[in-house]
């Protein structure tokens, strides 16, 4: 399977759409920055109402934009009519998410047509410098859109 | 390390503060509702705000109840004075989050005092059904509280 | 997908032979003692060449048998004509790996026509008592057997 | 904690003893071939012994092999007077491994005084082509050497 060197209008749309569809998405924030074959980048600021019991940001914000950044990662190099799922993921968190923004990054380790594996890093910026926070690996599984 | 019979108000008190004042819970709806030693129960509702692509709980809500549920388990056993971080937790997506509601149970597969590895089970209710809807497994370190 | 009620015959020869077919599990002294649908159980002696720096079971011998152990009862449970492959696995590694014989027993905790999500516990004999040396969860795919 | 710019000879003295003492990695043909602080490349033949059930290298080998360099990556910047245990380990199987050389190369991906998160990637050599077969990552704690 090839990683094309540009994405389509198609399936920037696509991506675009399904983020667009995503509640959560909307609920923390979180906003599709970039968008090239096998790697997005997506960032959310840590808001008020996304933070654990130290005031950083929480795991499952953490998880949530990572999690999309690999999906879409995949999403990006799958044939039009498709969709991927996550079947499984694990995170290291490495470190607090302290600062205002966190800056997921999503990529393809191996492309494949039964499976996707992936990768995300997360990153926290405090006053400008990125610290990174976390790291993901886990599996894609293509399915037909609906 | 023992597992303690009964949990103490201390203990109950120190857990319930910490779910309190964790600002995602509230955001996602989530509640506290059994601790025992070793084990604890979170439910959330899948809020309009909650979902994914497809208007299913998202996996962000999935990991941040399921994570909270194991990251309790742990801190119920743990010595006066101490908290819980999360270093790292795989999750299995094993079918959609349909439904209303999801049920969060965590608890602990290996105490430790250095490390403390855990499991939690999220179901899915729909139309008064349980649906297993992921399995997570991951590690817990104790820390001095602040 | 149902898990069926009794393993059969040509189920069990095709499991055996794949077993007899891996050359791993020879070297390592291991035998697969029991096989129902869905579950499997693999036991192999700590032998003088399979140890770690500190004389006790290494962690690869523990990865050999209960990745075995998980992807037996994925096959166990596959439509005839199939076999299995491990794509992930994760194990954590709870005590040392001290005495005799490693057991280890495979199980399903989701059978599926596309993945099939497997658990393995791993525990070691020691002076007649079994210790719980390792848990495993991880993604088993079907393919064609050739 | 910061990564040394050279390995002192007292630590490659203690990687190497310890790599020496594990028989696992005799059975297998295992080899130290270089160690840096923070990374490490372990290479192994796929012997006729350590093979699944279509001749190619089992996933044991895999992950003996990965996690050994992974283990000797966190212990290269160790202080003196320590050993690394792993505490859990997901592996990644992304192809066969076909051919006559495995090669592991372990490096550190956060280091840390109570946890030491670790990355392995493994590659078979086959017809002088190196193939991505395994992706590595886990969790490494110090203990005090015995």
């Amino acid at each position: 399977m090839e990683i094309p060197a540009k994405i389509s209008p198609e399936t920037e749309q696509r991506v675009r759409a399904s983020f667009a569809a995503q509640s959560m998405m909307t609920t923390l924030g979180a906003r599709l920055v970039a968008l090239t074959p096998g790697e997005t980048r997506i960032e959310a600021p840590i808001l008020p109402g996304s933070r654990q019991q130290h005031g950083f940001g929480h795991a499952g914000l953490t998880f949530a934009i990572g999690d999309s950044a690999a999906g879409y990662a995949a999403l990006s190099v799958m044939a039009v009519g498709h969709e991927v799922l996550t079947t499984e993921m694990k995170i290291h968190l490495l470190a607090p998410a302290r600062g205002d923004l966190l800056i997921a990054r999503g990529r393809i380790i191996k492309p494949g047509r039964r499976l996707v594996i992936v990768q995300a890093d997360i990153h926290a910026v405090e006053a400008g410098q990125e610290i990174h926070v976390a790291l993901m690996t886990g599996t894609m599984i293509p399915i037909a859109a609906t």
